[in-house]
C-alpha cells in the first residue's frame, strides 16, 4: 500500500462541467441558482471522503448566456451555505485579487474558515478580461501589474490573519479581559497597491491561513504558485506535459526556501463515467451531439484570440500570431493541442467541450482509476480536480464506482483522519508572524513575575 | 383586533447588547465566533415567527476589544449559514456603501437572496470612522460626499438587480435556448463615482430586489431612506422624539412620489425581561455592576467627541461644543439625553450600556408589550429593532414570553403567511426597469406579428 495519498477536489460547475450538460436529460438547468443543488452536491463530495469542493468564479457574464447555463451565485455566500450542511469537505472559493480589497477580502476568508471549523481555501485569480474591468470603471490591467499586485494583496491579506495571534483571546470574565491586546498587532502595510492598517475585526482563523491555492499556469502564474500556493490547480492534455509542469513547479519551490510537499500539483480531469466502455463513449456522444457550435466558436475565439466563424469549422485553426493580456497558459494549451493532433476547429471544439482545455477521459471506473493512478503514481499529479461533465449525476457516478476502486487500489482514504482543509491536504497550519516560540514566552514570564 | 401587524426584527450582537453581556453568567463569550450560537438565535427568532433577523457591521475592530467581546464574523457569510437552517424569517445584513464596489455588493446580495428564497435584506450604511478609512488606504470622507456616494451606489446596485428581467432565463433545451438575451440588459452606467457595465452575473433576485434598509438619522440620512429605504432603523429614547421622527421620516417621502406605507420605522428597544419586575431589575442592576469604566469613557468619548476621563465621572457631561463628521444623529442624541436628564458622566454611562442610545425597558413581558403597543399605536413605530442584553437567553425570553403577549393582543402574527422578507413587512415586490407593461407588451407582439 502505498505510502502517498491521492487527494481529490469535486469542482463544482452550474449542472456541470461539459457545456451542452444543460441540455442533457441527465440534468435541470433550473437547479442553477438553487441553493439545495449545491448542498446535495457537497453531501455526495463529503459521503466520497474528497478532500474539498471547489466553486470558480468571474466577475462578469462571460459566454453567451442564450446557449448555456451560465449566470450562477457568487462563490464565498454559497460556501458558507454549504458549510452549514457538511462537516468535513473543505470549501474553496475562487475570488479576484484585482478588484477587491485586501481587508475584505482576508475578513470574508477568516469569517468563512470560523464558520466551517477550519474548511476554507481561497483561489487566488487575477482578473484578466476586459468585460470584467468594466464592471469596475477601469480598463484591463496588464499582465505583469495583475500579479505585482497580487503578490501584494496576498502579503496584506496573510499580514490581517496573522495579527490576531492564536490565544489572544482570552475571555477572562471575573477579571474583566476579554482579549489579550498585546496579541493582537496592526499591520501599518504601506506598499505600492495598498495602504492598510489594520487589525482584523476577526481573530484568527482555525487553519491560521484559510488554504491558498492558485490556477494560473503563465511563467508569473507559477512563479506566483512557488511563492505562495499550497494547491494548484492546472489544465494538462498529456502525461508527458503533465510531467513537465509538475517538475517545473516543484523545482521552484526551493528558491522560496519550501519543500517539494508544501504545494499539490491537481490537473483538472473530467470522468465520463459508463458501467461498460460503451455506455461511457455514448455518455460522450450524447453529450458532443448538443453543443451548439455557435457557442463554442465564441469560447474559442476568446480563448485563442483568433476570430473564428462557421466557415472556419472544417479547417485547421488558422495560424495566427496573437498575443492577449489574457490567460496565455490555457491559449497555449488549446493552441497546442490543435496542432498536435491536427485538428480541424470542429474537431477541437468537441475536445473543448467536455473541460475547457482539461482533459476529458470515457471509460469505465476502473479505466479511469487506471489514468488517475498512472498519473499520480508517474510523477504528474498529487491529486486531481474532479470535472464531472453532468451534475449531479456525474460526481455521484464518481464517488460511488472511482472512488471505492481508488480505496481498494489503496490510493485514498476510506475515512478522514483530519478535521480542516489543511490537515486533508496533509499542510501543516502556519504560525502567527508574531508568534513568540514557546520557551521565550515562558522566560519573559518568569522575568516579569 | 387591530388591522395593521406589528413588525419585529432580531438585532444579533455576539452574546448580547448590554456592553457587560460577556461576562455574565448567562452567556458564554466563546461562542462570538461560533456559527451554531447564530444558529440557534435565527431558529429562537423563526420559532418567534419575528420578520428579520439583522446584523451589524463595522470595517475596523472598534472599541476596547480589551474589555470587551467584539471582533466578529463578517455579516454576509455568516447570513448564508443562516439560511441554510431557517426557512422563513428574513436576513438583513448591513454593508458600506464607502469602500465597496457596487459590482460586487449586488452580486452578494442577488445570491443571498437566491440562497434564501427571497428573504435577503441589505442595511445600507456608510463609513465615517477613520479606522474604516486606514483599513483601505485612505482619510475618512466629508458627510456629504458619503451619502453622494452612497446614492450613485444605490442606482448602480438596483440597476444591475434589474438587469435580468423576471423570466430571463428560459432553459428551452430542445431549442438551445437557455435565456433570453433580449431580457438581460447591460447597465452601461457612467457617473461621477462608478462607471459599470454589466450585467450582472447572477440572475434577477427573487424578491426583485432584496429590502433595502437604512439607520442614518442625520440629516443627509433622513433624506437618502425616504428616497431608497423601505424600513429605517433608529435610536429614540422618548415617546415624544419617535414620534416626531417617525412623522418627519414619513412626511419626506411625498417628495420622492412615494407613499407613507412603503417605508417602516423601527425604534430599538433593549427588554430586560423577569417574570417580575424586581427580577428584571435584577438582571439590569448584575450587568450594571459588570460594566467597565473606562470602556463606556472610551465608546463615549467616541460617540461624542468628547475626551473624557475618570475624573469626570461624577460630573456632568462637559459643555464643550464639538462638531464631528461621524454619526452626528446619535452623538445628538446622547448629548440632548445627558441635559434632559441632567445626568453625570457615570449616569450617563449606565445608560448607554445597555444598547449604546437605544432605549432599554426592564420589566415583566407585561410591561414590555405595553412600551411596544404605546409606540406602536401612538404613531412612533411600525415595529421594533429587538436588542436583547444578553445572547441567546434574552431572545429566548422575549420569543418565549413577549411575542405570546404581543399576540394575545393581536398585534402580532402567530404563523407566517408570506415566505420572503418582503412579504412578511407587507412591501411590494419592485417590477425590473426594463419589464414592459403587459398590455403594451401585448401590443407591440400583436403590431410585430
Amino acid at each position: 500500500m502505498p505510502t502517498r495519498t491521492l487527494h481529490l477536489n469535486a469542482f463544482l460547475m452550474g449542472v456541470g462541467h461539459h457545456e451542452a450538460a444543460w441540455r442533457h436529460p441527465r440534468t435541470e438547468p433550473a437547479r442553477l441558482n438553487d441553493v439545495r443543488h449545491y448542498q446535495q452536491l457537497a453531501r455526495i463530495a463529503e459521503r466520497g471522503r474528497l478532500d474539498s469542493l471547489f466553486l470558480a468564479d468571474g466577475l462578469a457574464l462571460q459566454g453567451d448566456v442564450r446557449h448555456n447555463a451560465i449566470g450562477g451565485l457568487e462563490p464565498l455566500t454559497l460556501l458558507s451555505a454549504l458549510a452549514a450542511v457538511t462537516d468535513r469537505i473543505g470549501l474553496i472559493a475562487t475570488v479576484s485579487t484585482t478588484y477587491n480589497e485586501p481587508f475584505h477580502v482576508a475578513r470574508k476568508f477568516a469569517s468563512l474558515d470560523h464558520i466551517s471549523g477550519g474548511r476554507a481555501g481561497w483561489n487566488i485569480v487575477t482578473s484578466a478580461g476586459e468585460a470584467e474591468a468594466h464592471n469596475f470603471g477601469t480598463e484591463r490591467p496588464a499582465h505583469a501589474d495583475r500579479y505585482a499586485r497580487a503578490t501584494e494583496f496576498l502579503e496584506v491579506v496573510t499580514g490581517l490573519w496573522d495579527g490576531w495571534e492564536d490565544g489572544a483571546v482570552v475571555g477572562d470574565r471575573r477579571a474583566g479581559v476579554y482579549a489579550d491586546t498585546g496579541r493582537i498587532h496592526a499591520l501599518d502595510h504601506d506598499g505600492a497597491h495598498f495602504r492598510v492598517r489594520g487589525p482584523l475585526t476577526t481573530s484568527r482563523p482555525p487553519q491560521g491561513h484559510p488554504l491558498l491555492v492558485q490556477a494560473g499556469s503563465s511563467e508569473d502564474g507559477k512563479e506566483f504558485a512557488a511563492r505562495h500556493a499550497e494547491a494548484v490547480f492546472t489544465a494538462q492534455q498529456t502525461l508527458a506535459g503533465a510531467r513537465e509542469f509538475y517538475a517545473d513547479l516543484k523545482g521552484r519551490l526551493a528558491r522560496y526556501g519550501r519543500h517539494g510537499d508544501e504545494l499539490l500539483v491537481l490537473p483538472g480531469i473530467s470522468p465520463i463515467i459508463g458501467s461498460t466502455e460503451r455506455e461511457a463513449l455514448r455518455l460522450e456522444k450524447e453529450l458532443e451531439d448538443l453543443v451548439i457550435p455557435a457557442y463554442g466558436l465564441a469560447q474559442l475565439s476568446n480563448m485563442t484570440g483568433i476570430e473564428l466563424s462557421h466557415d472556419d469549422l472544417d479547417r485547421p485553426l488558422p495560424d495566427v500570431p496573437v498575443e492577449t493580456e489574457g490567460a496565455q497558459s490555457r491559449r497555449k494549451l488549446v493552441i497546442d493541442l490543435a496542432r498536435r493532433e491536427n485538428l480541424t476547429v470542429r474537431q477541437l471544439l468537441s475536445r473543448l467541450a467536455g473541460g475547457r482545455g482539461h482533459r476529458v477521459v470515457a471509460g469505465t471506473p476502473e479505466q479511469i482509476a487506471d489514468e488517475i493512478q498512472a498519473w499520480f503514481t508517474g510523477g504528474a499529479a498529487d491529486g486531481f480536480n474532479i470535472m464531472p461533465p453532468v451534475l449531479p449525476g456525474g460526481l455521484e457516478d464518481f464517488v460511488d464506482h472511482v472512488v471505492p476502486e481508488l480505496q481498494i487500489r489503496g490510493l485514498f482514504r476510506t475515512e478522514y483522519e483530519g478535521r480542516t482543509l489543511r490537515e486533508h491536504y496533509g499542510l501543516a497550519r502556519p504560525a502567527s508572524r508574531h508568534a513568540r516560540p514557546a520557551a521565550a514566552g515562558r522566560l519573559e514570564t518568569a522575568v516579569a513575575s
